[in-house]
């Protein structure tokens, strides 16, 4: 089902807020069988305040048992089917360093590499060459020029860096140039379909120009280029919910997603207090707001269950202040779990809380897996989140007389 | 949505093992408002434990309301969306007698009828001649030969007998003989399509060669066909999870279902303890096991209630010896429900047990239709099943980046 032919027919506009405040892998699993998670030991009686006047449920990221990443874990929370909709690894990696993908662009990830005499591989990635000295090596590519094009190149970490290229007539449709194997020399780009063929010419000829920059160099004397990707062509805010909306956020993977779904990116903010202080000074310009807390997902990650605990109640603390700014709609949710016990991104269902006036509340009177999964939202895919949301606040008209 | 698609790309290898205990028909009904089902009466100490480190849930063989036959209830169960995936009647007959079908294969299920003396039908089922009479009759019919293909005939029981076609250029779009009327001839059989033309020509062949074989014959000197279908072109276990499956089922019928989708037949067990037996003794040689237990189905069928609380409690005692070869993940589940109180299969979501270490305990202490579609799990399509198994296993990657 198409949600967006929907809400591009039933949105109306108001002048009410609508706040989706995203905790990174908020989701979590106990240490042991008959254990509490991450989120149900945190101290946080804001949330638990929230609890007993909201609604609760478990939002399934993509479908059951399907870990996603960052990019499809925020596109379903966005609304967008993170099936339907995907972000090429180029065009990811791109969007992730902060890099502002044009309509049109191609992104590749890059490896620097080495070469040997004959110009065969001796190392895929240039004995991981540190990031302190493959920054430079990335920053000199960027004088390699091709007529009539643009190129831009960014450094990543280690032997990694991006290129963006930018021109008519420019498809991502072209295969790796990684021959996955050392003792033979790199591949041509080569076109996967016929639209994409100018890419993988113009490609080629910058791998040529690009390589011969680092004629010489020795700890990376060849790059390959990996995952070409178009920026995804997504609809906007605007055009399918109606809604002027800002992201909050400090990482760039983050402000990267949201400006691919039209987002304004409004911040430079760098904690939560300030992430509230520029929700606060932004409150009335936008009708949407996305705050993203990264925290208890890189605790998680880490397999720190005290420190996402912790990280928890640093969250909860800030309920308050955005509260007191009285949005229409309140969500607290997660693009995905991330249990510190398993150390990684997760399938399991994300606790939800959705707070309005209208949002017929569970009788939950603390908010955590257990409440979410049994909560009066039941468990519901993550692309549905937006529709909760606009027919919370009072932003979808009735479907059909 | 293709889960396969997902899958395919996702999946991962690793030394973990997955049981999957199928019993059949497993849901239930109270006899009456406010009592127990089979299940929740059924003393099953060893379930219960299970309840306390696992997460239930509630399985919807195909969607709300649907009750589904064994085919599809069992394809959802191995992750083949049953919409998507039809077993046509005539090849589900044949897979349902221990027939082995190969690609290219059609299958149509046979009728003895009776003729009068001008050829029109006077009994479209020979009286349900009895199957002592019939089966021979069946066997008579491999007598009919058609150059250049290949027919077997195999008896079912009564009227019924089954008839397989093999040769090049087969396609099952041929419509029934069975004019489902008396006082008429048998109808030629008819292609849907251009590709079955040969099939239709065939099969006239072949009809018009049987039912010489039968003149003369009192109680059945006729024949007609009905379900033509081609052998379905399931990708196999290996292909869409990278599983390595075996079959423990006693009746033909599942392990027709199970050779459908790959799996291996590694059992001539008769009951559940010989099934165990061949579970202990093929431990090391495959990742994925289904167990088919087939009395919670027949007793249901029989609206016995008493007799599949039993049932439920020899599966129950069955348990420990599962346990002790540590699966990584176990699932206790069934294709769908036959409550005693309907005597047939329903529509009712079947309560699913999953016990993994990182499953998420959803804190119930029984296992039953009330805890399970309450449960953690919350209610799921069954085509997410294995979706659900691989991620316990740890055999799914992340999806996107």
């Amino acid at each position: 089902m198409d949600i967006h032919a929907l809400t591009r027919e039933l949105h109306v506009k108001n002048d009410s807020k609508i706040v989706m405040l995203v905790a990174d892998g908020l989701g979590g699993l106990p240490l042991a069988p008959g254990g509490k998670t991450e989120l149900e030991i945190a101290k946080k009686p804001n949330l638990d305040a929230l609890a007993k006047i909201g609604v609760q449920g478990g939002s399934i990221p993509v479908c059951p048992g399907i870990s996603p990443g960052s990019g499809p874990g925020h596109l379903g929370l966005f609304g967008y089917d993170p099936i339907k909709y995907l972000i090429g690894r180029g065009a990811l990696e791109a969007t992730g360093i902060g890099f502002q993908m044009e309509p049109g662009d191609v992104a590749a990830r890059g490896n620097f590499c080495t070469l040997d005499a004959v110009g065969k591989i001796t190392d895929r990635r240039a004995g991981r060459i540190p990031s302190e000295e493959s920054a430079p090596l990335a920053v000199r590519l960027r004088e390699a020029k091709i007529p009539g094009y643009q190129t831009f190149v960014e450094p990543v970490k280690e032997h990694r860096f991006v290129v963006v290229f930018r021109g008519a007539g420019l498809e991502g449709a072209v295969k790796d140039t990684d021959p996955q194997a050392t003792g033979v020399v790199p591949l041509l780009a080569a076109a996967s379909d016929g639209g994409s063929r100018k890419m993988a010419d113009v490609a080629n000829q910058w791998i040529a120009a690009a390589t011969k920059l680092l004629a010489g160099e020795k700890k990376a004397n060849g790059l390959t280029l990996r995952g070409f990707a178009a920026r995804p062509n997504l609809p906007s805010y605007e055009q399918v919910y109606g809604l002027k909306a800002a992201a909050i956020a400090v990482y760039p993977m983050y402000k990267g997603l949201a400006r691919l779904v039209g987002m304004e990116i409004v911040s430079k903010a760098q904690t939560l207090g300030e992430q509230i202080d520029v929700l606060a000074a932004n409150w009335s310009k936008f009708d949407f707001f996305f705050i993203h807390f990264k925290y208890t997902d890189s605790t998680g990650e880490d397999g720190n269950f005290e420190a996402k605990v912790k990280r928890i109640e640093e969250l909860d603390a800030a309920i308050p202040r955005i509260t007191a700014l009285k949005p229409k709609v309140l969500l607290v949710t997660g693009d995905h779990s991330t249990p510190s016990f398993l150390r990684s991104h997760s399938w399991h269902p994300v606790p939800t809380l959705l707070v309005s006036d209208c949002c017929r509340p569970d009788g939950n009177t603390t908010f955590g897996e257990d409440t979410a999964f049994r909560g009066g939202l039941g468990q519901f895919e993550a692309k549905y989140m937006m529709t909760l949301a606009l027919a919370n606040a009072g932003r979808l008209a009735k479907y059909g007389a």
